[in-house]
């Protein structure tokens, strides 16, 4: 597999015109990249302009906080996909994990799931899990735990892939000692890198790490730096 | 009016707890703070521990990206007012105000303002137009020509303050000058500086400025600088 054909082409921020989103559309087509990551209020749009095409359309739900009643996430998550979302990014509940609460987590991990599937049997459903908070002032068996806690609740309510971070917390995105950690934990789920991915070398930093998909705005350098050689994604 | 009644006591973090949310009402209640200001998962929780108090319970709507589509944004802001809040605060779509679309940002305010006087004609709802991006990068004219279109939408749909800021986003929190131009341009509606505000001399500067509420999570620290002396409020 091709670096591009892991990445998620992102525009989340809040300023983020159709304009932008039209252009990430056009650059994930011409690198033929993964999926196109924007905000709900455009993902209809990002569907019809990627009808027929190999790019997926990927909606974000109860982002980037986590903070909405599980029952109103999952109806967000429901809406991105009947406005043609094929991937779903939630955001969990924070507290949640910090206190290794598997079976909250589950529960609120099942919901959305089970809710989407409704909708959509075949939609990829990614749970932020923002590891750089939960391995934030813990020493680093507290971090691992958490974010075992976390894959665990993640594989038993059929989420296809754990993802770091939001790229909002002001803990910060991606490390690698997260993605192997999340790795170690997934027990055959999808690592999705997110946050602070900025290079070809953060790229391939990331995969080495074990992640299966990024998530970055810098997409188009990334893929120019693939073209270059470099270890050879 | 002393201070304490001017403040939204806020806890918006990904990682807040029930137990925060629990301490912050406690101080709410003994200071007599305006409001309670929380997330959607606990505003349940806050509605039900302030009953019988004047502490009125605050909750925030598509927030703080403001980027889900309107329709899902009264939606959230309306299931807030179900659980029992008695102020919403919603962010606005930020494209619509930084391309000075007036009729666009009307549109938004008015669907979320009615949703949510459809449940609750006396329900308090605050704008958030994210004053530090609008004045971001652009002369002075621009930033309060953003600001007067925003004041205008917010005037001709009903909602009761426009509100400076969410707090995350990186071009920062309120500012004098924000403050200045949306009490100028606000036609009588109220003014709430947010995002920033963490002393009692800020929140006399804000105030100062035209703030007839402020949002942060500073109050306790603010209240008792108010006992100290000081300004007078």
């Amino acid at each position: 597999m091709n670096i591009a054909q892991r990445i998620d082409h992102t525009i989340l921020k809040a300023e983020a015109t159709a304009a932008d989103v039209d252009r990430l559309i056009e650059e994930a087509k011409q690198h033929e990249f993964a999926s196109v990551c924007v905000n709900g209020c455009f993902i209809a749009r990002a569907a019809k302009a990627l009808q027929g095409s190999p790019v997926k359309t990927c909606g974000v739900a109860g982002f980037p906080l986590g903070a909405n009643r599980a029952t109103l996430k999952a109806m967000l998550a429901t809406m991105l996909v009947k406005d043609g979302a094929d991937e779903v990014d939630f955001v969990a509940h924070a507290p949640h994990l910090l206190q290794k609460d598997g079976q909250a987590a589950k529960d609120e991990f099942l919901e959305i799931t089970k809710a989407v599937r409704s909708v959509n049997p075949g939609v990829v459903v990614k749970v932020i899990i923002e590891s750089s908070l939960l391995m934030h002032d813990v020493d680093a068996a507290e971090g691992e735990a958490r974010i075992a806690v976390a894959c665990q609740a993640a594989r038993e309510s059929g989420c296809d892939f754990v993802k770091t971070s939001t790229g909002f917390h002001p803990t910060g995105g991606a490390t690698v000692q997260a993605v192997q950690w999340m790795k170690k934990h997934s027990g055959g789920l999808y690592v999705k890198a997110s946050g602070g991915i900025r290079s070809y070398d953060d790229a391939v930093t990331m995969i080495e790490a074990g992640a299966d998909r990024l998530g970055c705005s810098a997409g188009v350098v990334i893929a120019q730096g693939a073209r270059g050689g470099g270890a050879g994604y």
